[in-house]
């Protein structure tokens, strides 16, 4: 057995889904709407079952959704990709694996943010790298050019970004993403920029990719998912977008991952990148309304509720809230009241944060309405 | 960049299927067959899009699938398999990668034999591991204890065995396959065994599963392929399968590599193991006659056919044939004369074969006619 994986227990979200299975709970934990999903992209998926070809699909993906992947991301971000640029995987979990055991060699150092999703420092490890931690904290979870002096050393080749940022609820601003811009042209580094929740954005604030600044044109990868962007998570298609020569390293460790994703699912989801630009905006309405639901409710039965602008996800303060448990203590008690959260301690990996537990808001009305109850009455 | 990516090219399979859509050719090179698969499996699919969620499903597959699965190796293959010692994977090429960066210390050796599938080496180096080879010769592909012997050393820790071995379309004999379960217990290694070819024989062989043979119950991870079984191979769902101690492993490296896998596709892989035993019984009767009728056409072309009794494939040995040209030329030859086949060479990572060529014989009667009359006037 590999080291990384001896004292690994099972990731934080499928062992508080795999609770909500077995207690019956109102499963607030892992990210997924229990929203359909756009009707389109899920005709055109059966359709393609029944009429298209089942077989490989060329490695790299798909010509037609590489092209509309980077049509999309010229439309929505402004950026000039070509299709060649684009590697379908299958889900942005594998592009985050592909990327990684491509890029990096043994010793290369690579500065993680903490709160992180919980794949990253396992991956990391296993590719070889050693993590050098940012550690963010509410309420504002803000990175400054001071820590990112601080965990910089020489061997440090890669930053990889989450943005916005799971569980913090927060969106990097344009000064900030200008600042990490600067910082990794000066320090010759390579930013992996996993944006999965780029469009799940409120308020109107609208996501910019790290790549599209000076100087990241041709040292960044830049992950996205369309199980995020369509509240599909089961559709496990995601894609890595890089420059030409980067972009080949990583189509080869994609190669010997899955090798291929499902072509009816490709075909479904190039569909609905060149169709369901409303149905994208229709959800962000949808679940910024979850999230006031949820917010209010939670203010309502007296907890400190953090601001929440983009990803499926608000949090609350425990102590600001006067309630004296630790977040893991918390969504124990949470779960005997018929509720599972995920404690955001699960995001660190070396000091963690305590007192801060995240809650899902994609959910329809009467679900948050029964949690927001049950919540009040374990408080 | 990881120095194993480095040198790398785009797998022989990609890389002649990208020349076949270039030139037209008629592709007899990558094992895809062009019949439409079950009905009711892709009709099952479709109506799990349309009907149940496709939202993240459990980590280490759907409970109804971990089940059809095992419940399929013991109406088979007669093994005793409980539904929690199956990981549902991103097809077979993510449970290979799974299960070697799972089990792999640096410095492990790994016994490998060549030919062999072209992702067995680089996943063995990025993991860490050192492969040992076998090397293994037309036309009878013999494993020998001898050669397993000098392979073996102090340090090594798995053998990792394809059978039905693609592309030798061989499959090892009881007697063969008693002989390395000893050897694995004498050298207390652990077995990979890639059986994703179990079901794709032929003239009533039985493939054998190496699990079954004394004392490997615990020292086994079977890998199988939902794709090979119901010729999908764009369906990308796989699985491995062992004892819970190996399982609890492997599932931690799957969590980090894609996570799940589309639910959609399990429900219908699900339901195609429970009903479609029929279906997958007429196509190896199908695919045995596109065997005969390749054969003999080539034959008639005066080529010298090895034997096939199992996967979808055979080869022909061209010194036998009297053509004076080595696999990788002659195979430049045919995409001239408007066919692609894959030079065997590409199986083997040091000392090379270079006088076989392989085709793909699960393909419609024309194409395989056209075919042969194009390779044909081209020896
Ligand atoms: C891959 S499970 C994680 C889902 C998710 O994005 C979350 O719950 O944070
Ligand atoms: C993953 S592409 C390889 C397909 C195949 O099994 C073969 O052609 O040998």
């Amino acid at each position: 057995m590999h080291p990384v994986y001896a004292q690994m227990g099972t990731t934080i979200f499928e062992a508080m889904s795999a609770r909500a299975r077995e207690t019956g709970a109102i499963n607030l934990g892992q990210g997924f709407a229990d929203d359909p999903g756009p009707p389109a992209v899920l005709e055109a998926a059966a359709r393609a079952l029944l009429g298209k070809s089942n077989q490989y699909p060329p490695m790299a993906g798909l010509a037609e959704l590489r092209e509309a992947v980077a049509d999309h991301y010229c439309r929505h971000q402004a950026l000039d990709l070509a299709a060649d640029e684009v590697i379908v995987t299958s889900g942005a979990t594998e592009a985050l694996a592909a990327t990684l055991l491509a890029l990096i060699s043994p010793g290369d150092e690579v500065i993680l943010f903490q709160p992180l999703y919980d794949a990253y420092v396992p991956l990391v490890r296993r590719a070889g790298g050693v993590p050098r931690f940012v550690r963010l904290e509410p309420p504002h979870w803000k990175i400054t050019r001071e820590a990112l002096a601080a965990a910089v050393t020489p061997r440090t080749r890669f930053l990889l970004l989450n943005n916005p940022l799971n569980p913090a609820a927060t969106m990097a601003s344009a000064a900030e993403l200008a600042m990490l811009a600067d910082f990794c042209v000066a320090h010759d580094l390579i930013a992996i920029c996993d944006e999965v929740w780029e469009h799940v954005t409120f308020d109107g604030a609208r996501h910019l990719p790290l790549i599209g600044f000076p100087g990241m044109r041709e040292r960044s990868v830049k992950i996205g998912s369309a199980g995020k962007i369509f509240a599909l998570t089961g559709f496990k298609v995601g894609w890595m977008c890089a420059a030409p020569p980067l972009a080949r390293v990583l189509a080869r460790a994609h190669q010997f991952l899955t090798f291929t994703t499902p072509p009816n699912l490709q075909w479904a989801v190039a569909e609905g990148l060149a169709t369901q630009d409303a149905w994208v905006q229709d959800a962000r309405h949808r679940f910024e309304r979850g999230r006031d639901r949820l917010a209010a409710g939670l203010a309502d039965a007296g907890l400190a509720v953090l601001p929440s602008v983009a990803t499926y996800f608000l949090s609350v303060d425990l102590a600001a809230s006067d309630i004296a448990l630790d977040d893991v203590a918390f969504c124990e008690r949470l779960i005997e009241a018929g509720v599972v959260a995920i404690p955001v301690s699960a995001f660190y990996a070396e000091a963690p944060v305590t007192g801060i537990v995240r809650f899902c808001f994609v959910k329809q009305d009467a679900t948050l309405d029964a949690a927001i109850e049950r919540i009040g009455a374990a408080r």
